[in-house]
């Protein structure tokens, strides 16, 4: 890949822009604050036009937000709780400003296609990424392409069994109370524990309980996108003790059901850590941009 | 659609055999009662060996088997209870006999795609085809393929939240117990309400808690897959009482978070009934042949 392309992983809280063609070429990169769409994507601009001609521009957002070409709210952030941006036509406000064509899609789509392409997932298909963290999100790319329809996936959201006698926590989500992210992100493990995720040592029993709830949405991912590479990121989700702890849980819940070695045999090939790191969000823009 | 293509709907009971280019042109179809794959196989064999020439054949079948052309299992039933047909090489048999390409794929893999093709799913990407009978299946296309990677999906065995209160029915799942199948196939509904899911009237309390169970898993799939078009087939799955009941429990479920005017304003258009009723299995066969 010789092509030059943009990238910009937008998150809640800093946009990070770089221009390359890969992992192994990246050739400038900034990180700017996240406040108003118009001096955030202001700021991103003056970056990208102060740059070698680019092919195309990938952005790997938060959201939700519209990552269809055929719709007409394409580009844009829908109702969010963070400030002024509900609305914000971020692919639209890029494109006319630098002439480029702008990808546009989830940051966990981006990461799911970065480490398809160059990290964890080479070979594989359907492959997914899942992030555990502040928030839970997940993305995949299906048959050669990321997945959406309508809209995008929201698998932070799944419904999972809680057994009240073993965990009386009712779980935060606004939308869900129990749902997957409102008992297993890091605010949930916070709350439920008394202590930040990063502050509980490994051996305290806060981790089995996570594992086993993120064992039981894998579970629910193999069985309905059988997919055949997870990748686990995100700070809670990529803490090293947490992941023998997730395999064996989903070893248990599947119990020989799905007949696939992966699962029974070799399940540490199976569920990894992402092999980008903390770069899968922002190669995933890049991604984006040369998948487009 | 010009050609001449042969289907076979492989089921637990019978397999039905048909030739024909489309739901409108059926030229001839058999009825074999499911024995042992020899004699089975051997009279689908001899009943497409006395058709026109077949430009291809397929094979919407029973699960669980191998359905990735790349795998030395192609073609094959994997274990399964049903006698005699654990790694019966089902699509070799009918392509070393017949000589034709042999496309081979779930049942509701082929629901999904003759759906999507001649049916309730035209236009939509993902389409996502629920089956709720004997046992709960559900089959996909995404990205304009049929989904499979890690062997094929197996939806109706996803874990979900069940309130024992509520509920205290334990499920029947040989493998999960309270999963989907174990909590909401027919089976189970006849094990808890002590009489066959057809002589529960509308007015049995059963329906809702069924609905209630359907709408969590579709929320699942919803969240996971993010189809366009979510098509609820089968003996139990597709009692029209029932129908309303589920798309208002999935509207209650996701609560406003999925922002699609499918979802929160037109539901009715979302979840709907299969178009092409009891034939979806053997128009999916055919779409298998003409797909492949």
């Amino acid at each position: 890949m010789s092509k030059l392309y943009g990238g910009i992983e937008g998150g809640g809280t800093k946009f990070v822009c770089a221009v390359g063609s890969g992992p192994q070429d990246i050739r400038a990169e900034i990180r700017i604050p996240t406040t108003t769409p118009e001096e955030t994507l202001g700021r991103a601009i003056a970056f990208f036009r102060g740059q070698e001609k680019l092919a195309a521009l990938g952005v790997a957002c938060f959201g939700p937000l519209d990552p269809n070409l055929a719709s007409p709210a394409f580009g844009q952030i829908l109702a969010t709780p963070k400030a002024g941006w509900t609305g914000a036509d971020v692919a639209g406000a890029l494109r006319s400003a630098l002439n480029l064509p702008v990808a546009f899609d989830t940051d966990v789509n981006g990461a799911a296609l970065a480490e398809a392409r160059w990290g964890a997932g080479q070979g594989c298909d359907p492959v997914l990424y899942l992030t555990v963290g502040t928030g839970i999100g997940g993305g995949a790319l299906v048959n050669g392409k990321l997945l959406h329809g309508l809209l995008h996936p929201e698998m932070g959201h799944i419904p999972l069994p809680r057994d009240p006698a073993r965990d009386p926590f009712p779980g935060i989500c606004p939308f869900h109370e129990d749902c997957f992210e409102g008992l297993a992100a890091g605010p949930a493990l916070e709350r439920r524990w008394g202590q930040k995720a990063e502050n509980l040592p490994p051996e305290h029993p806060a981790w089995k309980l996570e594992a086993e709830y993120i064992a039981l949405a894998l579970s629910s991912y193999i069985l309905t996108l059988a997919p055949q590479k997870i990748i686990l990121g995100g700070g809670v989700g990529s803490a090293p003790h947490l992941l023998p702890l997730v395999r064996r849980s989903v070893q248990g819940w599947l119990n020989g059901y799905v007949q696939s070695p992966l699962v029974t045999q070799s399940i540490e090939n199976y569920i990894v850590l992402p092999a980008l790191g903390s770069r899968a969000g922002v190669l995933g823009a890049l991604a984006l941009a040369a998948h487009r």
